[in-house]
C-alpha cells in the first residue's frame, strides 16, 4: 500500500502568461494607454527591461500549478512569499496519502568540501541501500502507527505529528513571471548564471518543472532570463 | 486642445478568473490532488470560506485592468501593496497628455461633520463656478508652462514637477480577488458594510469600475463577498 | 539522549516596540512633520485608528522573537508572509537536536463535530499512553537512523528527510504590531473575537507566548485590539 | 510665505539596527538557539551573506525615518512595496504646507542621449530663469487658488487637486536593511554598481539621506553592501 517516488511533478493547471502581457505594460510606462497592438518588437524590449532590471512589467501574468513534493520541499518552498500564493493539502482536514520520497542512486548523496561551499557526489552501494532500508522501515512503521492512532480516536492533527518529512505533500501554487525567476535564479544550479546558487536537489527538481512550462508560455522573457545570467529583474 | 474629464476609467484587458479556480483551490487543501471536477457545491464551499476568513483560495486568479485616473487617486491607489502590480505611465520618458479631471456639480464638495467621520454635501452654484474656473486656469496655465518648458530644452522630467495633482495617468493594474476585495471594502462606501469606510469619491469611482468586473467574472465570489457585510477573508 | 517538550518559546530578542511610534506615525498624516510629542490622548487615537481600521500606523515598530516550536508548527506559521521575516534552524546546514514534541493529557487529541466547526475533547487515558508510545518509538527509531545516516557519510540534508514532523526547530522571528495582531487574530480562539478563529492548539501556544510580549510592549495597542473584537486593523 | 526648497531630509526618528542582528539571525540557522553570543566573526559573515545573497538575516532589524520630499518623489518611493511601511501626510486631513521645489543650477536639467541610456547635463542660465519663473508662479497661482477655494468652503480633498507635483510632503517611512538596500541598488547612481541605474535626481538625495545613517548604524552590513557591487542581497 505505501508507495515510494522519487519524483516531483508540477502541473500546469490555470495560466494567464505571455511574452505580450510584459511587452504591453512595458509600453504603458513609455507610450501611455495609446499603446499600439504592435508586437514588432517585443523580444527585443523584452531583453532590455531584462537587462536594465525593470521588474515590474513581468508580473501582470499568472500561473497556476498543481505541484506534488515532499514537505521538507514545501518547507523550503513556502519561504518564497512575494508573488506567490499557495493552498496546500491540510494534516488538519484529510488523511494524507501514504506516498514518501525515496531518493534513488542518481541523487548524489555524500556532501564534500566546507561550509557555505558544498559539493555532492555519489554514494556507495552501501549508502544507497542503507538509505532504502530506513527510509523504508521508518515510513512504514510511522504510516502504521499515524493509522493506529486515527483508528483509536485520535486527531488526525496530533497523529500526523509523527509521520516523517518526505511524506508527499500537494498543493496549489499561484505565481508570476517575476516571482518565478526569483525562485528560479535561487533553486537552480546553471553554470551561466550570474549569482550561483546552491539549492538542494529535490527543490530544484520542482523549479525545473516550472522552468519547462515558463520556457513554453513566455518564450521571449525565458530566453532573456537565460541570456542575463538567470538574474531575476 | 486641454481635455477635461470627470470619469474614471477600469478596462479589463486580461484576466484569468473564475469562481471554479477559488473552489478548486480550497479542495486541494481537503481532498488532495484527487479534487475531483465536481461543480456541486462551489458556491456553497464559497460562502463557507468566506465567512470563516479562509483568504488564500481567493488567491488562485487574475485580474489585468488599464485604469485612467488623476495622480492624486493614484498615489492613495498605490498604496496597496499586498497582491497588486502596477505599470504606469511615466513623467520621465514621455510626456504628460493635457487631460485633467474636474468635478462636476454631482460631486459633493463641502465637507460637514468633525475630524474622522465627515460627510460630504452638495456645493452651491458658485462654488462648482470657482472650482471650475480655478481648476481650468491653473490646468491651462501649467500645461503651457510644461510645454515651453520642453520646448526650451529643459527635460520632460524636470518640467513636469509643476503639473497639477488633476493631471490623468494610465496604468496596468494586475490583482487577484483578495486582494480586490480588501482594496473594495477600504475603498467603497456601503450600507451593509461591518466596517464603515470613507473612501474619497475620485478612487471609490475605480472601484466600482473593478466591483463591476469582478461580480461579472466571480459571481459566487462576489455575492459570498457582499453577503458576508464586505469584509476581505 | 532524546528529549519530550510540551511547550512552546517564544523569547523576546530585541524590539523597538511602543504605543508612542503608533500615534506619533497616524499623526504624521494629521498634523505633517510639525506633529508635537504630547502624549495627551494617544490611546484615544490608537483606539479609532483600530476601530476605523487605519492599519498603516501600527507598522512603524518591530519586536524579534527567538522561537522553539516542531516542525508541524512552523509548517502552519510560514504561511504568513506579510509583515514576518524569518531565519530559522537548517537541516542542511546543521545536525538537528533530539527534542520532540509530545503531547501531555491537557492536550485535548479527540476531535468532534463535524467538518469546518470541529471541537476537541480529551482522550482517555488509553488514547494519551497510545500517543506516547508511538510517538516515543517513532522518534527514537528515526533519529537513530538519521544518526547512523549520518556516521556512514550520508549527507545531512538526506538523512534529516526521515525525522518526524514533531522535531522541534528554532528561528528568528520578526514582525510588527499590524502583522502581530494578524496572527493572533487568526491563531488564537478568544470568546470574544469578531471572527472566531479554530488554530491548531500548538500554534496557539506560540500566539499566546507573542501575546504576552505585545501586551506588555504596547499596553493601548493591545487594549484597543481586545476592545475592538481581536480584528487586525 | 510661499517657500522654495531644494532640498530632502530624512531624519532617523526611531531604529533597531545593527550588524549584530544580522550575524545573530544567519547563525541561528547553522547553529541554532545555542547561538553563541560572540562577535569573533561578523564582519566575514556578513560579507559571505551579502556575497552568496542569503537575504533573510538582513530583515531583522528596522528604521523608522522622517523624509521631506516633493509629492512627484514620493509617487516614484511608493512603488516599494515589499519591506516598507509608509505613512504620509494627508492632504484630505490637514492644508498642505506651502512649501515647493524648486531645481537650482547644481540640478542638471537637460537630457541627452537616446531612450533608456539617458545622461542629464546642466542647464543654461535662461533654462534655469526660466524653471525659476515658471515654476514660481505656477506654485504661487495654485496655492493661492487653493486657500480661496478652502475659504469658500471647498473641502480640502477638492482643492487640493490643483496642487503641483513639487509641493512638499512628509512621512514616517520604516524599513529594514534589505529593503533599503533594493532601494538603494536601484535609486542611487554609483560606478561600481554591479547593475547601473538611472534615478531621477531628487529620489536619489532621498536615498542618500537614507544611506548615510544606514552606514552609520550597520557599517559591516554597508561596507559588504558595497564591496559586492550594491547588490540587493
Amino acid at each position: 500500500m505505501i508507495q515510494f517516488r522519487n519524483d516531483m511533478t508540477a502541473d500546469l493547471v490555470r495560466h494567464n502568461a505571455s511574452d505580450r502581457s510584459v511587452a504591453d505594460a512595458a509600453r504603458v510606462s513609455t507610450i501611455g494607454s495609446q499603446a499600439s497592438e504592435s508586437e514588432s518588437n517585443d523580444s527585443g524590449l523584452i531583453n532590455f527591461l531584462m537587462r536594465e532590471r525593470h521588474g515590474s512589467p513581468f508580473e501582470h501574468n499568472q500561473m497556476t500549478f498543481l505541484v506534488s513534493a515532499p514537505i521538507f520541499v514545501w518547507r523550503e518552498h513556502m519561504r518564497h512569499r512575494v508573488g506567490f500564493s499557495y493552498n496546500e493539502e491540510s494534516g488538519r482536514y484529510k488523511k494524507l496519502e501514504p506516498v514518501f520520497y525515496l531518493p534513488d542512486n542518481t541523487r548524489n548523496v555524500v556532501q564534500q568540501g566546507k561550509a557555505g561551499k558544498y559539493e555532492f557526489v555519489a554514494g556507495t552501494n552501501f549508502q544507497y541501500a542503507l538509505i532504502a532500508s530506513d527510509f523504508r522501515h521508518v515510513c512504514e512503521d510511522s504510516y502504521d502507527r499515524y493509522e493506529r492512532l486515527m483508528e483509536n480516536g485520535v486527531a488526525r492533527e496530533v497523529a500526523r505529528m509523527l509521520l516523517p518529512l518526505n511524506i508527499y505533500s500537494s498543493a496549489y501554487v499561484t505565481l508570476n513571471a517575476r516571482s518565478l525567476m526569483n525562485f528560479l535564479s535561487l533553486r537552480t544550479k546553471a553554470e551561466y548564471s550570474m549569482f550561483p546558487s546552491y539549492p538542494q536537489r529535490e527543490i530544484e527538481m520542482v523549479a525545473l518543472g516550472y522552468e519547462a512550462h515558463f520556457a513554453e508560455l513566455m518564450p521571449d522573457t525565458y530566453s532573456a532570463f537565460v541570456k542575463n545570467g538567470r538574474v531575476a529583474p
